[in-house]
């Protein structure tokens, strides 16, 4: 999985940062993780394909994080879609897409599959063989989750030349999904006859919050952790008062939760610099990094 | 007057081009004309005033002519506004916003004068004492005006040096108006104690419309003209079909208007390089221009 970002902004507009949207890329399918406005231009100039996004995750209905929706599902039908694509979010994101659809007699050539998230939980909203999606609970000032992308187990790898040419096709499944075989009268052991296969990632995406420890129970041991970190520690009651976090309650986050790294970002635009961010987490965590537009993270 | 150029693109978004918007400058307030993804970002980049926005006109309610207007409401309050806005544009535009505050649980702290246009009229739907706003029926695939911004006619100037000391007061407010004035016995002819005052300019916004030479009637001697050219003459057959115009259709109409000088924008994502819209339009009328994002055209 690669992890890349398209915005590292808040809610006010400066020219430096565009507003939240994150991509996750699955190998051939993808997932784009809030959508603030101006995101197909930014997807458009780090040459992200927009065919591939399968999967659109909207965590709460302030602007700075959905406003580029209604525009990218227009052009993805522009560009020809007809795949269908699973939008989750909160409730009325399918009534502010509808009601401008229906203003601008547009119709989309291909279905939406709504996914309506249920702030106060953690649980599954998606799930298929190759992955699963659950809300995490967030605490801002208006109804927000987080996701928890979850690759699924794959099947473990056949070591094809240790089996005799004539093993049966239907033991090979089975050897895939860890089980011992008897075939004319010998006992193929699982583990002489496959490895294991790459341990499944989990991404987790935390934006808006207020320092909320228990978020780190949600996430824990991810492989990628992106937390909002709004402000620096000096504003910490500024954090408190707006439903936001600091670097530092960030990386606290990310230690207690024990991810493999963090990546923060959602800068207030009040900062020019953000080098005071990541002094700040990595005193706490230090495999933590910066959000930069265009910048991709492997997992 | 000054007429900047915000977007050059049309539906279709690329890199090079942001969608439709433009700014008119009236001198101490402003009118933004249509509002496409991206535009508080174009005027952050050109540095237009945020707080002199006192009019925004949308065309109509496809999404590159007003997709960006949700954020540029919401910044518009974020930094503190009061004063009161005049939003004109289609049937569905005040459902639209409604809709977007109310799950976003916003409140706009300044009072929003919806007016909504009448798509097939050419009439007057704002006035004061220094403008005058009329709609200009076009024809495109959903109902979409253009916008007629007209000047009131000044005062005129007072040559106060050739009046005695003692003239009343009143009968300069007179003079002013084009009257002539009787004082002690003498008749002050107009015409010896004034100046004319510059003449009102009329600018016109047509976007988006199939070619219709009955505009021309609209915006007849219009001191600049807008009007979109999404193609050139090669592609008229697709312009029609689509209810869009080509260069040589757009130059038709200002000459046909006697216009002081056309700007032609909304081109087509096909085209990498517009000069030979410039070249197209200038061989109808010469005083043509192209739309750069950020240019701005003295009017």
């Amino acid at each position: 999985m690669k992890f890349t970002i398209l915005g590292t902004g808040s809610a006010t507009p400066i020219t430096e940062r565009r507003p939240s949207a994150a991509l996750l890329d699955l190998g051939n399918e993808s997932i784009l993780l809030d959508c603030g406005e101006g995101t197909q231009f930014q997807m458009l100039k780090y040459k992200v394909r927009f065919s591939r996004i399968k999967y659109i995750l909207i965590t709460h209905l302030h602007g700075d994080h959905f406003f580029g929706l209604i525009a990218l599902l227009n052009t993805l039908n522009n560009t020809g879609r007809t795949e269908p694509l699973v939008l989750i979010g909160p409730h009325g994101l399918q009534d502010i897409i509808g009601v401008q659809l229906r203003y601008s007699l547009s119709f989309l050539n291909y279905t939406i599959d709504y996914r309506t998230t249920n702030p106060g939980a953690f649980e599954e909203v998606f799930s298929n063989e190759k992955i699963s999606i659950s809300t995490i609970p967030l605490k801002h000032r208006i109804p927000c989750t987080g996701y928890l992308i979850s690759e699924k187990p794959a099947l473990r790898k056949i070591l094809a030349e240790r089996l005799p040419p004539d093993f049966p096709l239907p033991y090979f499944k089975m050897l895939k999904e860890g089980l011992d075989v008897e075939h004319e009268g010998k006992i193929y052991a699982n583990a002489e006859y496959t490895l294991a296969p790459a341990s499944p990632k989990k991404v987790a995406y935390c934006s808006d919050t207020i320092f909320d420890l228990g978020i780190a129970s949600y996430v824990y041991q991810a492989d990628l952790l992106y937390h909002e970190s709004t402000f620096t520690k000096e504003l910490s009651a500024r954090a408190q008062m707006t439903f936001h976090s600091t670097a530092e309650q960030a990386a606290s986050i990310a230690k207690a939760a024990q991810v493999k790294q963090l990546i923060i970002g959602h800068f207030s635009s009040r900062y020019k610099d953000t080098s005071a961010f990541l002094t700040e987490a990595r005193e706490i965590f230090q495999n933590t990094y910066l959000s930069e537009e265009g910048k991709t993270f492997r997992v």
